[in-house]
């Protein structure tokens, strides 16, 4: 039995990344990235101004109300590039660039137009009130001001979110290079499983760690096949095993890795001639947990429990994945939360346990343990968001202070 | 010009739940469910055992170690469905039924085999010392103690995740009845956008704002139908959104409506006859924003700036796909943190500024602005992960309390 820590190290020092590929954009949020992002422009690309209403050089107009001639209109996509000289004032447009000669906006709010045609509005001859003095710079973004060409803007490894791809886009990456997905092969193994849409008979229980994984597998970006479940017969495992490796870069097979004499998997893997990692580690729940190599395919046999399962897909499946992506972040986010109840680890032991974080009014963070029977417990875990570490033999009273893994 | 709250309260009155399909287990993490789950057996579905031992009868092993003779063998998907007479224990494995006439179950470790066999590990007969004594209920989940038929696990209303699915596949759900996806039309426009694969020229951007909408579109399981930009032309811009209106649920266009003379959305909307509900909110960034049904279609039209695009569609386009998927929950997560910096809101408007969380070692969250030059500043937003709230006019200093929205 080897400790958290020693069985995350054994999984860094025997993953390998599995290469990078181009995609489109819009297949991007979720990925790796398997290069730097760079600005090939500077941005704003001009002096850019923030408001409607009228560039001007700001001395003219430090004794308004003052008029001035509009000479010309500045809008987005359509600049006016010419040099504007005193007392002239070019309309501009929100977005549009910025006229040479002028170095501020005043916004149309503060102005008051004296047309010589009957739309104000259509016309760009006519004169300006300026009512009130602006200051230099004001209601502009100097060009280069957010980002300059060459700079960086997100780096290798950084998981595409949502949030990244406006920037993505306007540096043109209409695609980009991530890290390939991981192919993954789960199965489950047991006789007394059935499948999702079967009713289960005496004795048995339906497969709901198959669907499970693949849910968990997608989340970091892995494309899930799923094989059929395979009887407790050693044989027949060993067969599924061998097909799954053949065409997978990661097996997850949950069932059959306790000490239980139908647990089965550690001894196909081991018959099979797979390297074997480990196969216990201190952690609750999840302690039987198996890592492997057979040839080139990494293997993990998982508890049987689905909250087993799910904790060692978290610990250590997960990591796997991201580090064969060669994500920068291969672990959870972290928080430390206050327990508002009492938390107990096993003995010797690290523990996880599924809690609900809800965000005090007083900036911290409480994490309020689900309703839990024990680690079999998955209703009690579909209603957490985050798990709370104790380390092993500890209690954690009260009001203490608990690390938590958000999921 | 109105609040952000009376914004809401015409979203919350205007759109119509857009009804339920049956989908796939595997294609259901993200949607809305649009149906109560429903546990359709007890959890454990038997008294079942925590551990590989022997199911004993407690009263037999208060005086232990003691010898008991092995009756039978229980396994997970193989009970034994005897009844167990003083004096006996059945060997069990984890997972299996427990024994009536059981009460404990004695875990391997603190048990000693002796056996008439050669292979001890497979006979059932023989006899076990019981080592240590052990409390009636040992190791041991009830019947029922997860959960018990009839009884309601998730509402309509909730969202799937990746930690729901394993009960929805403990109970039959093969297929569950979610909320239709909304259909959503994007579009850009103004005739300085060039697409993500040119090179701006002068005066030009590259539209950023089709692809990040359509990842936002896509975190609330929205279908995007992306359509070209549009350049400011009010006839072409009308075409477009008729266009777009005919095959969407909602169409959401950036750009155009502002107060410049080219800000053409929402007079092509009008031109259209589309009832328009706002077109002006006190909120920065996000001012131009505007809210409209045309025919059945809801129409969104956003600044063009990216930011303003996607904090407008986190405070009112997201809402209104969760409300016509009846969500439950259709407002962002929000806590409450402690400003790093000082956070200043704009007068009068409620300003939503881009901020990292960290979590501090105390248990509070802390919110640090990004690098920031402004509302145009989607390279800062792009680094960011929730929202800071100031109110209008105020500002939160550092060390302060803030509420935040989790992006």
């Amino acid at each position: 039995m080897i400790s958290v820590s020693d069985a995350i190290s054994l999984i860094r020092r025997n993953v390998e990344p599995i290469g990078s590929e181009s995609i489109l954009l819009s297949q991007g949020v979720g990925r790796v990235l398997a290069e730097d992002i760079i600005a090939d422009m500077d941005l704003p690309p001009f002096d850019r101004s923030q408001m409607d209403g009228f560039a001007v050089r700001a001395a003219d107009v430090a004794k308004a109300p003052v008029d001035l001639e509009i000479v010309g209109e500045s809008a987005a996509g359509r600049g006016w590039h010419h040099e504007l000289k005193p007392n002239e004032a070019v309309r501009i447009m929100t977005g549009a660039p910025v006229p040479i000669g002028a170095d501020a906006v005043q916004k149309v709010e503060l102005t008051s137009e004296h047309s010589f045609g009957s739309d104000a509005a259509q016309t760009t001859d006519g004169s300006i009130s300026i009512l009130e003095p602006i200051a230099p710079g004001r209601n502009i973004v100097r060009q280069g001001a957010e980002i300059k060409k060459g700079e960086l803007i997100f780096s290798t490894g950084e998981r595409i979110n949502e949030r990244m791809i406006a920037s993505l886009a306007a540096f043109g990456y209409a695609g980009v290079l991530a890290a390939k997905r991981p192919r993954v092969a789960v199965f489950t193994t047991g006789s007394e499983v059935v499948e999702i849409n079967e009713m289960p008979g005496r004795d048995q229980i339906r497969n709901s760690n198959s669907a499970m994984l693949q849910a968990l597998v997608e989340t970091v970006a892995g494309q899930v096949h799923l094989l059929p479940t395979a009887p407790d017969d050693l044989d027949g495992i060993k067969e599924v095993i061998k097909a799954a490796a053949a065409s997978a870069d990661l097996v997850v097979i949950t069932g059959g890795v306790s000490v239980g004499k139908y647990d089965l998997t550690k001894r196909a893997l081991i018959e099979l001639g797979a390297e074997v990692f480990f196969e216990r580690v201190r952690l609750k729940p999840g302690k039987p947990a198996v890592f492997a190599r057979l040839d080139k395919t990494l293997m993990f046999g998982l508890p049987g429990n689905p909250v087993s399962a799910a904790v060692t897909f978290y610990m250590f499946v997960r990591k796997a994945l991201l580090l064969m992506q060669s994500a920068s972040m291969t672990d959870l986010p972290r928080a430390t939360a206050i327990a508002a109840d009492i938390l107990k680890a096993a003995p010797q032991r690290d523990t996880y346990l599924p809690v609900k974080l809800e965000f005090g009014s007083d900036g911290r963070v409480m994490a309020t343990a689900v309703k839990w029977i024990g680690s079999s417990d998955f209703i009690g875990y579909g209603k957490s968001d985050a798990l709370a570490f104790v380390p092993g033999g500890e209690t954690i009273g009260a009001g203490g202070q608990t690390e938590v893994l958000l999921l």
